[in-house]
């Protein structure tokens, strides 16, 4: 194997780099992260660059120590590869690059890289390389390394290390002073922050192992590193220093010579297996691979993840861009979330980079949750037990407040726990969304029964999701403020999804979904006392729940205070926000996202009908049966145009809500704004890690945006609408442990429910019912 | 030389650290730095430690680019050695270590280690190591290793390395929040700043050739390293990186073997030599210097040293502590200064770290200038001309205010222009010192001045003090205000040397020096006018400079408002000072030195009588014609219980006045204050580098506070009072080209004046004139 690059896909599969661009870098570091749900690991140069923001992400390692707030760990390097030409590095930076392209391929999960370099001398060298974290064995990553000698002779040295001086960033000043010294100075500068903590380093009959731990949490990290070489005669060498360990090849290489490498690195930590284990997981995994080739490895890394495609590409015919698109958002989703990890979850940024500190929000149930629920449930349930097992924490934060039950947080690491950064990282500006962004709590809620209607998994509801129902009831319970006067109760001084708006009374959002919470924490009271009264009863016994308490929640909620006159379509986003002043947008940036008006800017449209994202559409969306027809469109029509997408979440919802209103145009403007957020990188800030909620988003806006789906009365619901230059989109959805295949065209739908069940599968259409048959394609003309 | 600890001097030169204690190590890198004036380093163990704070400054390198302000640059390393026992690293971190010890040689400029590793196979390693900055060759730098295997035979990897992925430091925020999250949350941290960019590396017949340059500014830096071996037959590798070059030798050892190795590095930049001629330079020295041996080139160094110590060793004979901790401070003096650099003075840290980022204060002129004035007056010459050389800066900063002539920056570093943070690095407080602290202006004249009168260097008054003198002169002249109600001259809203009192008016220090500046210029016009005619006037029309402004300085002279009562002995500090509020200092730390009264820091001061340091008491040092005895004795005893002594410059100066005024036992113990202010780090931040203004300090407190030295009327004058458990005290002063010998007991003067002159030299001894003969000693009783 040669040349690597006969073993990447077909083009609709890649995501190439043409040429170096440094300003460039942490952009492509991000969208080339290559993962497994276990780790991911931006897409450096094996051989480091000063402009580099390298990272590795242990999903669930946390540590906290000198940083700001808690940070997701950045990991110790295993990609770290140098090679020498008779002692001159192959370096981006001192050789000049012949040629530079880069690779990322979807469907094999690997980066695939190409480089030409001419070092000072004139010796030319061809450099491949692929790279990827295994899909069938997580614990295992790849390097393959091909070298050639174009115009010489020479000796070839190949480092191979496990870098540990690593560091998280941390706080970002960016300070502008104008003083008559410095007229224009500015920094935008990265501090940084040291997690890891030697533990022990040595050498192995393989190659190398080096073995660190978190400075406050108890985590141990261990790695273990072979490398070895195609020619035989290579001379061998390995250090080991405090957190660094090195092994060297070096070997002649002859004039047109190619000359292959393999770097094999096996991880373990502490929350995988004992601490005492650690060190001979990692030595025997290595151990037992070298029995196979490396094809044979990259086989079965192809075939997992031939199956992780197979469960969830949605295919759109007639927009190859948009197709690829999408499948760049599915990748980054795939490689993000782990089924086995019931204490991990996904953060802001994915494991892509170290935006928001690996930090966990909302964005897991409203914007990804459905992704997973429809293709790969058993991920699903893991993202959900992240919840239930992080749920002491947050009981600890309803009782710091003197409330009652379960409040999540609104930021959430390891334990539950508030981890918001309560002010700026500056110390200049307080941030009020950890305390008063309270519709995380009915979220999690949201997800559980999304996960729950989906699935069908009865054992789940029970056993984990019911103690969270009657646990956040009881958070509203204690936390709605009764209004004596008007005999309602409220929720005053909070926050809603839309974060220019800080510290408003009665968000309309956060009412509702509060409103929603308490009484499907009744309802499913009801259901499981007639469907499972035993365990029922022992959980209620568990956490001393008692008959009377339902019955006010339901009290409670009906007298929540919906600031919405069904007399009128119009739904004020929190009271007093009719009153506010009106600035319209007017200009637009070249990937079409809002610019804000003259004098306005995040701090100050607090006093403006501007909003970040869109309250009162999401709840239109998430609650379908709330409203009518009329309403959504009318507050479409009000809400989009004073929206100015400052979160990457609003494009999505704004796709979905377009088609259901018939606003088709927007919805289009809005597709684009939101599948191709990191590709173009339209918020900006792409390089910080991927706007991943956003690709999670991108597959709603397809499904349920022009397939049109909602679950509604734990029924599959469609109503379609295809762009015109669209030919078909198709796609599959696990659906109560079985699949339904849709494809969807300009004339009709094509149904197919995979199922070892007799009887058929009711839907809706169009409002309309249709019944499919078990195993048999069913046609639904439009 | 197998032994390396043979080359100890005696126990009255060492400094020495015995056992490893990590929470030291940055202090001991302070105290540790070995130089020669070129550079400094800092006494970072060779194979690196993840607490370090490594540097290595080159005198007059500066660059700016993203730090706050200027920074003084982290330059390349090139201590940069590992030593690796069949593949593992000897390592303060990895390794179990059995014995560590560190010394100081202050006589031969070198430090000495000894540590024996024992690593995780058992094995033990003796390493020696000793390092040095080459005196007579100020652009070699050393390090000789000795390894002892002592209990195994194996294979010794060394490698040696230059590293220029260095750092500055850069701003230090200190959050301290309380939250209900993290009720004890505290952050210190460093962000760093990079200022070198890779220019080439290449492998050199000798070893290895790394260059880099400064981002902003144009310097160059190359570096040649040569790595070799005492024993044959070890194998050679090299290898060139971007920013990091190395050479590494691997030889066999056997069971109680000693191998040597020595490493020697050669420095240029392009202050040095021309751009291109950089790495001719460098490599070509080192293969130069390989016909020598090291021990050779060890003994040049050696010379230079005694020779330097010949010139300025004071000895204190009955107390060995203050002997030792003298000899510390003069050692620190030495390595920070060059005698043939015109374009680069002394930081406020010296070479020896990065706190106030290589800047240049007033601290040259008034606290370190009389220690090489009258020790090697061509060093204090190249500071002074540093001062001529950064005119131009100085200019600018005049006219920015639309001033005349040449105004001197608060803070100094290669171009004369200001460099002071204008806001503290957080952003939250305003720094005032830069652009009122206008009194550095009249300690540069005041410098000028006291070289001349001391050296007699014509040549210097009239080539470049004088026009110095008399556009500064110009300066005071467009700055001072005048006060039509009371017809006299203020400055109003400055900043004296007392930091805890801003932006008040009539500074008594500021004025008295204003002043005084002015006078003195318009005396020297005159004595230039008699004794240099044809070059004042080719000086005047150079600066076009008319007569009637001489006369100009003296009318505004003598109206300058001095708050200063001649009937009453107190003066005051500022106007209204005497209304401020009284807060006594009640506590004093293990130091001994202040803690500030409950409720007041460094920020409110500003509201009582409390100071910082004593300008008061500073007048009446550096002016000791202007008040009488009874009104210095007043003024010390009103102002010495009111000081903080936040600044290390303030104690030197209560020795020096309590001496003169009386108060021996204050005097004492200001004295230990001063001269143990970096052995005790009584001030606690000797981790960033040596208060070497405090070293002059504790100089000048020997010879003019003991010595009770004083220039007066261009004569030295001496009133001496000696501890009295003290026996003896002896000094060389170099006076107008030659030299005058001093010793003192509690009963007489030994004085020796050694010249090629004919007649006597007319001192003064308690106000008595004595009349020194020529080379023959002379003892004056007391």
């Amino acid at each position: 194997m040669q040349n690597l690059k006969n073993l990447l896909s077909g083009p609709e599969w890649l995501v190439e780099e043409n040429g170096f661009d440094v300003d460039r870098i942490n952009f492509y570091e991000t969208i080339f992260t290559v993962g497994n749900g276990y780790l991911g690991t931006r897409g450096s140069l094996e051989e480091g660059h000063a402009a580099a923001l390298q990272g590795t992400y242990l999903n669930g390692v946390y540590d906290h120590h000198q940083s700001f707030v808690v940070d997701l760990v950045n990991a110790p390097d295993w990609l770290d590869i140098s090679v020498y030409i008779d002692g001159e590095k192959l370096s981006m930076q001192t050789c000049e690059i012949l040629n530079f392209e880069r690779t990322l391929d979807m469907k094999n999960g690997m980066l695939f890289r190409e480089t030409r370099f001419q070092d000072s001398q004139g010796r030319i060298t061809k450099y491949q390389s692929i790279r990827f974290a295994h899909m069938a064995s997580p614990h295992v990553m790849e390097t393959y390394v091909s070298i050639t000698a174009e115009n010489y002779s020479g000796v070839v040295t190949i480092e191979g290390a496990i870098n540990a001086n690593v560091l998280n960033l941390d706080v970002e000043p960016v300070f502008k002073t104008k003083t008559k010294f410095d007229p224009d100075v500015k920094w935008h500068k990265w501090a940084k922050s040291v997690h890891l903590d030697h533990v022990s380093g040595s050498l192995t009959n393989e190659g190398i192992y080096l073995e660190v731990k978190t400075k406050d949490r108890p985590h141990h990290i261990g790695y273990a590193s072979s490398l070895k070489a195609s020619k035989e005669g290579a001379i061998s060498s390995k250090k080991i220093d405090h957190k660094y360990a090195l092994q060297s090849l070096t070997v002649s290489i002859e004039q047109s010579e190619t000359i292959t490498f393999e770097k094999q690195v096996s991880i373990f930590t502490s929350r995988d297996v004992s601490k005492k284990d650690v060190k001979p997981s990692a030595v025997s995994l290595l151990s037992e691979n070298s029995n196979d080739s490396f094809l044979t490895r990259f086989k079965t890394h192809q075939a997992a993840w031939n199956a992780k495609w197979d469960a969830c590409e949605v295919i759109i015919e007639g927009d190859d861009a948009a197709n690829h698109a999408l499948k760049f958002n599915t990748y980054h989703l795939l490689i993000t979330a782990s089924p086995v990890d019931y204490h991990a979850n996904i953060g802001a940024k994915s494991l892509s980079g170290e935006g928001y500190k690996g930090h966990v929000f909302w964005d897991t149930e409203i914007f990804m949750l459905p992704f997973y629920v429809f293709t790969q449930p058993e991920t699903a349930k893991a993202l959900m037990m992240y919840r239930y097992n992080t749920k002491e924490g947050a009981r600890d934060y309803a009782q710091e407040d003197n409330h009652k039950g379960i409040r999540y947080p609104w930021e959430s690491a390891d334990t539950g726990h508030e981890v918001t950064p309560p002010w700026t990282s500056d110390g200049l500006v307080r941030i009020w969304t950890g305390e008063r962004e309270l519709h995380i709590t009915s979220a999690v809620v949201f997800g559980l029964i999304y996960y729950y209607e989906t699935t069908g998994d009865n054992d789940f509801l029970i056993d984990f999701a019911a103690e969270i129902l009657f646990e956040t009831a009881r958070f509203w319970d204690s936390r709605l403020e009764y209004n004596n006067e008007l005999d309602r109760y409220e929720l005053t001084e909070v926050e809603g999804p839309d974060e220019f708006h800080e510290l408003v009374n009665n968000s309309v959002y956060t009412n509702a979904l509060t409103k929603w919470n308490l009484e499907k924490s009744a309802e499913y009271y009801t259901i499981l006392k007639a469907s499972n009264p035993n365990k029922l009863k022992i959980l209620s016994d568990k956490i001393s729940l008692q008959e009377h308490e339902i019955e006010n929640w339901l009290d409670k909620a009906a007298k929540i205070y919906i600031p919405f006159d069904p007399d009128k379509s119009l739904i004020e986003e929190f009271e007093g926000y009719f009153n506010l002043k009106e600035v319209p947008i007017t200009e637009w940036d070249e990937n079409d996202m809002p610019i804000y008006p003259e004098g306005y800017h995040h701090d100050n449209c607090q006093e403006t009908t501007l909003l970040k994202q869109p309250d009162v559409l999401m709840l239109t969306y998430i609650l379908p049966s709330m409203f009518s027809d009329q309403v959504k469109k009318a507050n479409y029509d009000y809400y989009e145009p004073r929206t100015m997408h400052k979160s990457s979440l609003s494009p999505c919802i704004h796709t979905i809500m377009g088609i259901e209103v018939g606003n088709y145009e927007k919805a289009l403007q809005y597709f684009e704004r939101s599948v191709y957020v990191d590709l173009v990188d339209n918020q900006g800030n792409t390089n910080t890690g991927m706007h991943i909620a956003s690709a999670g988003g991108s597959w709603q806006a397809v499904v349920s945006g022009f397939g049109g789906m909602r679950l509604k009365g734990g029924k599959l619901t469609f109503k379609p609408w295809l762009p015109p230059s669209w030919t078909s989109i198709s796609f599959k959805l696990k659906w109560q442990g079985d699949e339904v295949h849709v494809t969807l065209n300009h004339t009709k739908f094509v149904f197919l429910w995979k199922t070892e069940k007799s009887g058929k599968l009711d839907i809706e259409v169009k409002d309309s019912a249709v019944a499919l048959p078990a195993n048999q394609e069913m046609i639904v003309m439009l």
